[in-house]
This record gives C-alpha cells, structure tokens and sequence, in this order.
C-alpha cells in the first residue's frame, strides 16, 4: 500500500525539517515517509554521517520520492535555516530553560499562525544518540519538547518526525472522519471568538486583577487552541456564550 | 540515548497493541520502542511472519525490553483478543462504514475512559502491506483511522503505533512543560463540569430541540475530550460558567 495515490490529492509544503548530522539512512526515509504522510515536504540535511544520497533512505522513504530525492544538503545548521524566519528544536529533555518550551500540540498551532502570516518556519531534529548539540539548540528561538515516558523518553528520529508532522498535519488539515467537523476555524473566527469571550467575563469583572489578566487569557486561549477548534466548534462557543450571558438565544448554526 | 532511565518513573500498562501478522522484526521493535516511550507495555504478537523471538525486533526496541520480551504470541486474532472488553483496529481507508470512526485523539479518550471503569481494551495494527484483513476488523467495536495526506496516506507499521501511542500518553499524562497545565483532570471533574455547563445551558434552553440535544452534547463533549483539560482548564471553565451566568463571582481557584 505504499507510494503516492495520483489520483488524490497530495498535500505539500508546511514548515522545513532539519536532521543535524542524522546517522543512519533508515531513519532518514524514515523521517520522509512521515513527513509525506502528514503534509510536509521541505527536508534539509546537514551533513548526514553516511553521505548523500543514500540507498536505504530511498528504499525506507516506501514512495515518498518526492521528499527524500527532493532533500537539500548543507555543511552547517546555520545554511540550513538562513532563510527561515522562525526555528525550533526537537529536544527530549528541556535543557535551556531561557527558551519557551511547546509540546508538539502547542507549536504545530503555532507553526500554522507562522505559515497564515506568510513566515518561513523549520524544526531541527538532532542525530540519533545525542540529540542536538547545545549551539544547534542556541540557534532556535523555542524548544519542541515531546512528553513521553519518564523512565523511557527517547524517541527514535524517525519517530520524533511523526509525532511533530502528524500534530502539524491535525491543525492545518481537517479530519475526515469526523462528521459535522470538517473544517478547522480559521484564525479570524477563534480571534473573533475570543474578543466574545473575553468581553463578556471583562463585562463581569472574572478577568481581574488587571496584572493577572495577560496570564488568564492565555492559559484560556491555550485551552481552546488545545482542542483544534473546527469553523462547528466556534459557532457552538459563540451559541453558548451568547444563552450563558443572555445577550440573545442560540444562533440557528449552533 | 535510548534505553531506560532508571531513576525515572517508568509508566506501564494502558491497552494492548495487537499487531497482527507483522512482517519485519524491525517494525515490531520500533512498535515497542514507541510503546514504551508513550507508557503502553502489553504487546501482543498474531503469528509474526519471521517467527518469534526476532532479533532484530529486539535490536530496534532499543532499550524496551520489559515490552519486547514480554510480548505474549497468538496464533489467531480471536485469542489474542479474548480477554479484552473493547476492541479498536487501526485502518488507513475506513472501509466498513457500519462501525464508529475514530481519530486517534478521540480514540485516546475513549480508551482513557475504558481505562478509567476498569475495562480492558487494545487495538489491533495490520501487516505492514495489506493492514487488516476485513475479518479482524469485523472483530472490533470500532475504527481508529488516523487522518494523513490523501495522496500518501499509508503509515509505516511502527509509525501508525507512534500516533495512537502519543494520543494515549497526551489523554493519561500530564505535559511536564506546560506551566500552571501540569495535573489533568479526573473523569469526574470533566463530568462534573459538563453537568454544569449543560445544566445552565438547559435552563436557557440552548440544548433545544430535545431531538438534537443528545448530538449537541457530544459535540460539546468532544470538543473539550480534544483539548485535554487540566485540572486548572476545568477550574477556570467552572469559572467563566458562572460568571457568565451571573450565578456567582469568579472562584478564588480560578
């Protein structure tokens, strides 16, 4: 059942995966299998340990040629993401505290607000022992951090990629199996959302303190962003706002 | 890197993961290896083509021992199944339309619910060409199709493990890095809370016609199953309920 279906749909693009200094080819296809599967084809490679190309990424890759022959090869990370206006780093273990910290959930919402504003975005992956080096991690502007298993938290390569791709394919692509949610809300309706939202509780004087305000909007909003609101969920929020605060009945679309 | 931490909690247990008629030993020991790294121990193997133990499973379970030795061989799907109460197969096409469709994170909260009334469940993962067959998918209560790109839909073996894996681990665990977000909320908090809300949206009747309230509930439901409330995410939507239905000032938890 591998290989492309050329008479669907094949969804490109999104953000740059990065392996630094990847080792073994299997875990790169690996990794490029995944990155099709869920929507994302701009793979980069820095200075991958057995060469480039390589016949067990093709052969591991099982059809998603259109990535792994379509990787592009650098000497340094720093080539690799110069024309990248956001970076993240795929660590196992928060190491640098000074930097925000998002599960894979949280920076695939952000990653899609990145691509809604026109912005260039990439995630580094490290080699497969040691994970990314301290100046690799440096360079990023925030850390993706997977929570797993205390006692048995690290991912094999290829399979950090499919938890990142995967999370970025669930907030940028509808579900089609869900019935009644078929699309995603777009930015503007959550914003819209959350100006109803927040107006009604500033009304009531819930968002108070004024210097606790930033901080409950924020853990409110997360909460939302969390569960992938579709266009179907924004109207029901809308509907209850609007019946709890009693400012009119229940839209007809709820 | 891999292996386990053995100064860490290691988290064991959750649903078992039927892999039925795997092929390559690789892709039972990247099934392990991901189990283990999202907290799933009970392995269960249908008649593995290259016969069991599989060295080279052992090889790429990377440290998971306490999975891949304690996998538990079956010659049919009936046996391995036979204990379970619910039984999910995992389908890249969703092809007997007659059974619920899941995506993986819905899935997970199903299965954290089964989890929770003591109910023992697994799901069953087909081969790595053909997937299931359609006479095990006829065993199971329900599907888990994971939404993928139309044109290269078709998971890895070990890969589709990863998402239902992670899914299971982000419905049972707290994220270590989400500040304030770090103890999920209990089944009976998250009813308690929809009790609330659906009480005072009865009141206003917004859950009107009584025809649709049973679907205007789940879809309620759902949408916060996705968002994988904390503990805090239900004290402040306790919160906003009654604020915004003026029963009561916000709480001084909130």
């Amino acid at each position: 059942m591998a290989g492309t279906d050329h008479t669907r749909e094949l969804i490109l693009g999104g953000p740059a995966v990065i392996l630094v200094n990847p080792q073994l080819g299997e875990n790169i296809g690996a990794a490029a299998r995944a990155m099709l599967n869920f929507g994302l084809s701009d793979l980069r490679l820095v200075k991958p340990r057995d060469g480039w190309p390589n016949e067990r990424a093709v052969a591991t890759a099982s059809g998603a040629e259109v990535v792994v022959n379509g990787a592009k090869l650098f000497d340094t990370t720093r080539e690799a993401i110069a024309d990248l206006q956001h970076v993240y780093a795929s660590t196992a273990r928060v190491r640098d505290m000074t930097k925000d910290v998002y599960e894979p959930r949280a920076a695939a919402g952000r990653l899609r607000q990145h691509s809604a504003d026109g912005e260039r975005a990439g995630i580094l992956f490290g080699a497969e022992r040691a994970g990314l080096a301290n100046e690799d991690i440096a360079k990023a502007d925030a850390v993706i951090a997977v929570p797993a298993n205390p006692g048995f938290a690290s991912l094999n390569l290829g399979q950090a990629v499919v938890v990142v791709a995967y999370e970025w394919f669930q907030a940028t692509n509808p579900n089609p199996h869900a019935p009644g949610e078929s699309v995603k809300a777009t930015s503007e309706q959550v914003l819209d959302m959350f100006d109803h939202l927040e107006g009604e509780l500033d009304a009531r004087g819930f968002l108070f303190p004024k210097a606790k305000r930033p901080r409950m909007v924020r853990n409110l909003r997360n909460m939302f962003h969390r569960a992938g609101l579709t266009d179907q969920d924004v109207r029901t929020m809308r509907g209850i706002i609007h019946a709890l605060a009693g400012t009119k009945g229940r839209p007809k679309s709820g």
